[in-house]
């Protein structure tokens, strides 16, 4: 089955502002060849997050800018078609931070092995992955949410937002998304029983309508999108209210053109607390995290969405997406089938 | 010695944007008298504070607004000239929040004696009262500095910046302050010990001046002024910095026109957490808080300065000069000579 080229996708330039189709470049390269230790891995999903526009830019950030002309990387799952470790056979499913390719190679260490009979592999890069991880581990151990609070949510009907808004529920407290179409609107309310939903899009006063879906102020405010949207948030937090900075979509194409009111009086009236953070921040917490996703998901007590793309030349489309809000769940992009699926 | 009048100072009006002498009104109150368990106290030493300009606004925030033409309250310290309360004697000195006049009359339980012998009475105003347990609190509660690490701190040469400063060396920590006068820079470096200090009024470009003093980054950013200060020490922040949010003196004057450069991107970038917080929250702490400063206090670990200005009639160009940055340290208002002193 060995085939000779092996698509992929680098970075042609480092965007300006929104990126576009142009920023990334399609080539054939090589079919890897493994070494001892090491397996040859086919790409069936591959994940697109709003992260990844900051290893785009040239700066510092917690994780290195992508390099230019060199393959795109990020989560993947994928099937070992070729293995010389002793880890792994021929027809694994496995999940690690691969690249925008048909085939990977890599180390044994650099993957983990999925059981596709648990749950559908695809939700190892959503809720049972790193959105899921980071809606959980941001949610609770930044947000602490307490039975009767209100808890809202930026990005709500997205692959994090949705989690979270979940998860806060599980704990009792009153749960209000912030999305931007009324497909996610009514998704948040008639799926995934949110307490109150505001379209950003289509309303006239923002800070109103928050004012209105939260009566008793706002007491965690889990971000993933900052700009106007926050803005509106900012005066109603409630006497110590806690804000996991998860994202900021609404920021990270605008390098510093990027203004708006300033916070800290917020946060000195109202003892708050803000916190950004990486998923990685928790690494230590991640085996006892998806066990607890894994028993909600197996017990129906947590719903999740995907938006799958098809084909590894939509890759890019599927990435720029994010940025219109084109997705409900997950953004993933199907590659390829399972040979035994 | 009892008076027959009992100057006093209300707020005339909401100050729009910059406070002045015409949001205040003088008047002639009546003398008080106490009921039982009440004493009258005669203002020795009054404080008056940048938090106070959020108290002249009708908003929420962690301390209700001052009411239009009634006495402005605050930090003061007295004597006690006529006592009908067992706690209290005549000639005892004390604080609490009391009025902007020469006589207040307070129950016991709003007072606290203080020893004259220890210290200058008015440090009880400063680097043994508020100020003091904001700063220690403030920057040991949520600064957490470690050795080593780069501390910088704004509004530097004020009455909890100077505090804050001292108590991050003591820790071990490289201190940078940020001023506006070259008097306050020369204070924070040849008589606090500061590593380094920069002022943010004559700096051609404060963020190159803030980069080129803290070759290793921010690792504590205590922050009293907010504005286009903190938008030049957020990109330096390192990893898990720590934002203790004490003030935003820069921000209190232009009510919802204050707007700059987003920093949810740097606090995701970094993992930063700010908080903000106002130290009644740390209320539990006080007495060890208090016992600490009066330690280094009186070890000569902990310099101080204050700016004194005389006289009742100059109460509000003294609240006025803090919006100059005209203290060097806490600016007090002297009203009286104790009896004894």
């Amino acid at each position: 089955m060995k085939k000779e080229t092996n698509k992929q996708i680098s970075l042609a330039k480092r965007p300006q502002g929104l990126p576009n189709l142009e920023d990334f470049n399609f080539k054939e390269g090589v079919f890897p060849t493994p070494v001892s230790g090491e397996v040859v891995v086919k790409t069936l999903y591959l994940s697109v997050d709003p992260y990844m526009r900051g290893r785009m830019q040239d700066a510092k950030s917690y994780v290195a800018p992508y390099q230019l002309n060199e393959v795109i990387t990020g989560g993947v799952i994928g099937e070992v078609v070729e293995s010389r470790s002793t880890e792994f056979q021929e027809g694994d499913v496995v999940i690690g931070m691969l690249g925008w390719q048909e085939y990977s190679v890599a180390s044994a260490a650099e993957l983990r092995r999925i059981d596709p009979n648990l749950a559908p592999i695809s939700t190892h890069l959503g809720v049972l992955g790193m959105p899921g991880l980071t809606a959980y581990l941001g949610l609770l151990e930044i947000g602490k949410p307490k039975e009767g609070e209100t808890v809202v949510v930026s990005g709500a009907a997205g692959a994090v937002g949705s989690i979270v808004g979940q998860i806060a529920k599980l704990h009792g407290a009153r749960v209000v998304g912030i999305a931007g179409t009324e497909e996610k609107i009514d998704y948040l309310l008639n799926e995934l029983g949110f307490d109150a939903a505001v379209n950003y899009k289509t309303t006239t006063n923002l800070r109103h309508d928050l004012k209105d879906a939260c009566p008793n102020g706002v007491d965690v405010y889990f971000d993933n999108v900052g700009g106007e949207v926050s803005d509106a948030v900012y005066p109603l937090l409630n006497t110590f209210a806690r804000i996991p900075q998860c994202g900021a979509i609404s920021s990270y194409n605008k390098e510093g053109k990027d203004v708006g009111p300033r916070i800290q009086s917020y946060l000195i009236k109202s003892s708050a607390l803000v916190q950004g953070f990486v998923v990685s921040n928790y690494a230590s917490q991640f085996g006892e995290a998806a066990r607890q996703l894994g028993k909600w998901l197996a017990e129906g007590n947590l719903k999740y969405e995907e938006t799958i793309v098809e084909g590894f030349e939509n890759i890019p489309n599927a990435f720029l997406g994010l940025f219109e809000g084109s997705n409900l769940g997950k953004m993933l992009v199907k590659v390829a089938e399972p040979s035994h699926s």
